[in-house]
């Protein structure tokens, strides 16, 4: 009997991990927890996740253990994406082809379905079956990720970018903050669970940072070439919203040149890997093909 | 030369504490870092850190050890008041005299502050200088007491309550999440840095559960009895907003009644404890006192 490739079984995993974790609709208060689990298990690209796993079976890693910190980083982004919809942010009533949170269960519900997804996160964390070092390890790398210093913070710089004056400069560092963080957090798990050292540690984190780049980019793109049905959310946001985007700075041509050149970075942070770095390969080639 | 008591020598080491994780306003993004220092460094009574410094001395924790947990559980309660004052929530624009951080900052400043806080307060217990087991167990203890079991169900509870119908059962239920939760992480954590076994945690716990309702019940108290100077937030917004409340359920009388018997009940818990609770019996005598 021939095992399934580790993608669809990883994805298979931590949407079973997500399922337990999630509080159930049948407990009070029902609203809340109906809110919590439409934001986070209305399917989405988990690529969050599959860099938890791919990094960490990369370096040796247990797919036991990786669950937990995959489905941690996958409700952080959940939380981003339900606070990040919202009326005073970017007013968004569409996310993965459904109503945003907001628009289903009124903003106050929003507002906390997001609050609680993120202490949910570091919970999942925190009571993981792993050794304490490795626990307190994830738990500092996800908490620094999703703060001031890493995705709140680029969300504050992104509202304050809206309608403003921005170089490719200002782009890179908004961008490393706002999807950086999160995407370097989720390879950097992986890496702790796999037992990396230093060397490998700071491989992985190049790879990482050309990832989150070129997914950014890749999504500047989509705004402008996709239509709303493939992308589940609405098509065209950027510019009606004055956003400074890569194709903006850069022009559709120039965004796709980069957009090579990222992955090329990723694919040669990952040399020495070999054969077991073949699926975080897998990863960078999807931010660059995905069309949605 | 004879030392500062306690409580005044806690304020100034978790003000410190606060002060020193906080991010300046020097760096980048200046507006979030701003709206972050402007709702945690606005005074406040601080109660929950006393809480965790007092529950950790009686039970023989050094104050060093306790500054972190005592910081964290502020960091936590203060992304929630900024939370619950947005115009989606209890919509209030006065907080400890002050215009509430919605107010002064925009309110995506204000949700992008509050998330930043609450991952700030798990990252103070992730990094703290303290053996890994008892950061894991403050980590587990504050991630429960802030999610949907905890501070943001009874939050999702209480607005789901206004205008509606509770009775008594109910109120106690939703308080014991919205600010008992989190009043009983603070007792615990202390504790736990003070090594307590489980008897002693479950005696302080029923301190903690006590001082939590009787500080809601005063809360109540004085919307109804304080002005807006001495509230330093807009007092008589319950009746206003058609909350239910101990008060409209027991009577003024009544309520002072109750709370009197709660602050019995948690005097009555630390019995065995002897002259070591005696800040804890104080902040007990404090919730029930209290004017602001």
């Amino acid at each position: 009997m021939r095992a399934e490739p580790g993608p669809t079984r990883w994805l298979a995993r931590v949407e079973a991990k997500l399922e337990a974790a999630l509080p159930p609709v049948t407990a009070e208060p029902a609203h809340l927890h109906a809110a919590m689990r439409h934001a986070v298990l209305g399917g989405g690209k988990r690529l969050r996740p599959m860099l938890v796993y791919a990094a960490g079976v990369a370096t040796g890693a247990d797919e036991t253990t990786l669950d937990a910190p995959a489905a941690a980083v996958e409700l952080l982004h959940a939380f981003s994406l339900v606070h990040d919809d919202l009326p005073a942010m970017d007013d968004d009533a569409m996310r993965r082809g459904r109503p945003t949170v907001h628009v289903a269960f009124g903003e106050a519900t929003a507002i906390l379905a997001g609050d609680a997804l993120q202490a949910l996160a570091f919970e999942v964390l925190a009571d993981a079956d792993a050794p304490p070092d490795m626990r307190l390890d994830w738990l500092a790398t996800l908490a620094s990720a999703a703060g001031a210093a890493g995705m709140c913070g680029g969300q504050a710089m992104d509202m304050a970018a809206t309608g403003g004056e921005l170089e490719l400069d200002g782009l890179q560092r908004l961008h490393a903050l706002k999807t950086g963080a999160l995407i370097r957090a989720s390879v950097r798990m992986g890496a702790i669970a796999g037992g990396a050292d230093a060397g490998l540690l700071a491989r992985l984190d190049d790879y990482a940072a050309a990832v989150g780049l070129a997914f950014q980019i890749r999504d500047d793109i989509l705004d402008i070439e996709a239509s709303s049905e493939q992308l589940g959310k609405t098509a065209g946001k950027d510019a009606a919203q004055d956003k400074v985007t890569y194709v903006g700075l850069l022009g559709l041509d120039g965004a796709r040149r980069r957009l090579l050149r990222e992955a090329e970075k990723a694919r040669a942070a990952l040399g020495p890997l070999g054969a077991r770095a073949e699926v975080l390969r897998g990863l960078a080639d999807f931010t660059v093909a995905r069309t949605h």
